[in-house]
């Protein structure tokens, strides 16, 4: 696989990990990592994040347990909170630099998750978001870009382990919203074609009627643009099967190797 | 819909044509191209080249016997045979520019096509192939563009009824042959952004496994890049519902008001 694919299940908002968690219930926690390690995930995201007061007891807690089964797949650590990333990272050794879920260019996250990303020699995900908030266009993106990417750069973190996820927004909210994300990582992928970009899929389709086609639709075309890092669910098969089948056609699938690997391993039965 | 769907059903190297037309069952070819009226074709492509000595009577039963009840969707008379073309442009009457499939940049089919796009103003599928034969690299692609379309224009013919076809090649033979297509299409899109681009799908997946999803997903990479026309089965409710979806995603459909009627028309369902 030449993308990321961040496997999104361990997440405290879905109800069968809150479940779970609530009931310290290890060995459900571990089947669905093991599932996502299975599927071709090549990061396991852990998010606690609705666990506001026992973010950082709860992220200790699923990191032990993840990394007591799955020890070749790094973890992302999936948190606004500089204690409960700074507790995971402490812990983490599977294999493969851990990575932090996210820093964004508000200024005192910044501040406080860069010395993470420094100290622990961390990938990043880096949201570009400023303290004026959420952009509403290619244009403004892009000035976070050159805001952003060079303080991290100036402070040491290699270009290859940042990053930036654009922010999908809705299409059903402002019907500009995939192409202000498709120019983004165009413009990224031509002037930084070291740094990766990333994001999560389905906001794009948030609101609207057949969600499956938007989503799979959209992870085509972001990849089309260069973008090579997606916040997902592994298991779904459907969604796999097309980014293989995207790899292939995009010729970064040497002789086809993944996408008729994943074809006699059952994923598009 | 911003992009030409060519509805390539009527065809008779398919058996049920090849049937119909040596029954002469008119009733079963103008439920073909109904059919793909309903389905959302804006032209009916019409080949009957399999019948090498008979081209040319049958050509002017099937434009016939189509236009006897399609009278608002052009058509593409799809043939080399510069005296079958012409008798399907003759009759033709549909409302609508009709469509020649295809002229090449081989000088002996040039000159006997061109004469016919600019006597009955047609629009043009115009392959990207010359004497040396089919290409095999984006950058003899992109010399046949600069040798063809020059001269295309240079006759006269409006850059906007001209289509290029850049000729999808089987990733199964060279593992860049998707990428090559992609980049072609991107270079005329940014140097000629009145000049469309068009292909046939269904050669991209040839000698592979899982074609639907290669197919689908290469229609959608095309997109990305700017292609805005496709020779097709209109009635693949799955490839249509792909192409609405993806129209949504490149900012190409205002409000949204495509994707979702067809959503209320049943093409997802």
């Amino acid at each position: 696989m030449s993308v990321e694919i961040v496997g999104e299940l361990i997440n405290t908002s879905r109800k069968p990990v809150k479940e779970a968690v609530d009931a310290r219930d290890a060995a459900a926690i571990q089947k669905i990592a093991q599932d996502e390690v299975h599927a071709g995930a090549t990061y396991i995201d852990i998010n606690c994040g609705t666990y506001v007061k026992e973010e950082e007891e709860i992220m200790e807690w699923l990191v032990n347990v993840v990394q007591d089964v799955v020890k070749d797949i790094p973890l992302c650590l999936d948190s606004p909170n500089e204690k409960a990333l700074r507790i995971g990272l402490n812990l983490h050794q599977n294999s493969g630099k851990p990575m932090i879920n996210s820093i964004t260019a508000e200024e005192e996250r910044f501040n406080k998750v860069l010395p993470l990303v420094l100290e622990f020699k961390t990938k990043v995900v880096a949201l570009l978001m400023d303290d004026s908030g959420m952009p509403d266009t290619a244009e403004k993106r892009i000035t976070i870009v050159e805001k952003l990417l060079p303080e991290l750069l100036k402070a040491g973190v290699p270009a290859t382990n940042i990053y930036l996820d654009p922010l999908v927004k809705p299409i059903s909210v402002g019907d500009k919203g995939g192409q202000e994300v498709l120019q983004t990582v165009q413009y990224i992928k031509e002037k930084y074609p070291d740094v990766h970009t990333i994001c999560g899929l389905s906001n794009i389709s948030f609101g609207l009627p057949n969600r499956r086609v938007l989503n799979q639709a959209f992870t085509i075309l972001t990849m089309g643009r260069g973008m090579d890092g997606y916040i997902l669910d592994p298991t779904d098969k459907q969604m796999m099967g097309f980014i293989y089948a995207a790899q292939a056609l995009l010729g970064l699938d040497p002789s086809l190797r993944g996408f008729l690997k994943a074809y006699r391993n059952g994923i598009y039965s």
